[in-house]
């Protein structure tokens, strides 16, 4: 295992920070390494926005409830945004074309995902710098304050955070579904036959969570999907999206 | 700058593969590396199809077009996937509210991220071994084919393909946008304000294609962009992924 693998395998989100700063080089590293994914046909449809001001990081914290949202030493949000592409077009709203394709579901993918193959690369820059990590998706909790708190316009959309700083604590690695139930070969595999992999991985988590170092319970992954799905969450992220002029043609 | 942003940064999309295929080992640590990536609330709301078989993989090229989907050594597909979470509950469809949030937008979007977030795992996996990647967003050309190729059933969609093997070129790295236009701080700068340095990146990419190694070109960011948009592409995408069960709430 070569050390870049080493890093990816080491992963486990940070949830607590010390007090000390990141530097402006890290930052510059963190951010230039996101640049480098790959994106699709060079559209770089997202924008990364950084958050040092701390009234703004309070109200991003009242949306999240996650204490590391104001205790990270830096936060970036990842946007999707197709608002550059827009306005590179002279008249884009009188041309009907140009505004279909930018107003797709198509679209929609391309910026979600390119964000988040930038925000991945931000992710494991910070990590070999012996930074910690938090995705936040809890941001979307209110996507419309998350918006209005940025200020985005039509066709941007914030999408996560990634709270950023040196670790405070070191909590277990978490496991993983089997490779046999996520990585099929040629054809899906049936979720019959993903099943007894799942129970395994099902007792896997019951010893991990019985047994990790701090906060101590007993649950299996199984039992966890079907308490969260049971209650509808974000369920006016779809207006929302579309509102923005996004992902809906 | 340490060895792991040093190879976030020397990423070039490689398009031209050696003969020599991946070891197993090769393939599972980049099918591990992918598994160890932040996942929302632990769903892994993903699948990752390995392609073996040279039929589907000829299949597969007849949709993208591209050589690397024949030549790549390995070819991984990844698959927005809440059909396992859907299964896991023992009925489902007579359960409104556990439906209503599986084919929510909100859910979609974790799908698509959790998924996007084990790709480029994977692409630094292999990457960190000295393999050349390229994403193949491409395959979305013929949506529907891709899916029914890979016998996916309700709630998972695929999205795209990374193809994987050594290197037989090395191709320039590619300029990004000028950091000033993508990373913002605290609020969302004015597209007014980042236009300079668009007209600044344009300079730079029509620079960059006068003089690369290979394929020389006349042409900037912009014009690329407003002739790519102004044709409406994959616009079946949306009706697709709604008859997948999926971003319709």
């Amino acid at each position: 295992m070569n050390k870049i693998i080493e890093t990816l395998k080491n992963h486990r989100s940070i949830r607590k920070f010390t007090n000390q700063p990141l530097t402006d080089y890290q930052i510059k590293e963190i951010i230039e390494s996101a640049q480098c994914a790959s994106t699709s046909s060079n559209v770089m449809a997202y924008t990364i926005i950084g958050v040092t001001d701390t009234t703004l990081k309070q109200d991003l914290y009242e949306i999240s409830g996650h204490n590391h949202v104001k205790t990270s030493a830096h936060l970036l949000l990842f946007c999707a945004d197709l608002h550059r592409i827009h306005q590179l077009e002279d008249n884009p709203d009188e041309n009907p074309d140009y505004l279909n394709n930018l107003e797709s579901t198509e679209q929609f993918m391309v910026s979600v995902i390119d964000a988040t193959l930038a925000s991945q690369n931000a992710a494991i820059a910070a990590e070999s710098m012996g930074l910690g990590i938090c995705y936040l998706g809890s941001l979307r909790n209110n996507i419309r304050k998350f918006n209005d708190l940025l200020h985005l316009p039509q066709h941007v959309i914030p999408l996560f955070g990634l709270a950023i700083g040196h670790p405070d604590h070191q909590p277990d690695i978490k496991p993983r579904l089997p490779m046999e139930t996520i990585y099929h070969e040629n054809t899906y595999k049936p979720f019959e036959d993903q099943k007894s992999y799942i129970q395994k991985y099902d007792e896997t988590v019951s010893d991990y969570y019985a047994s990790r170092s701090s906060n101590n319970k007993i649950d299996t992954w199984s039992n966890q999907m079907k308490r969260k799905f049971a209650i509808p969450t974000r369920m006016d992220v779809s207006s929302f999206v579309q509102e923005k002029q996004l992902n809906r043609k």
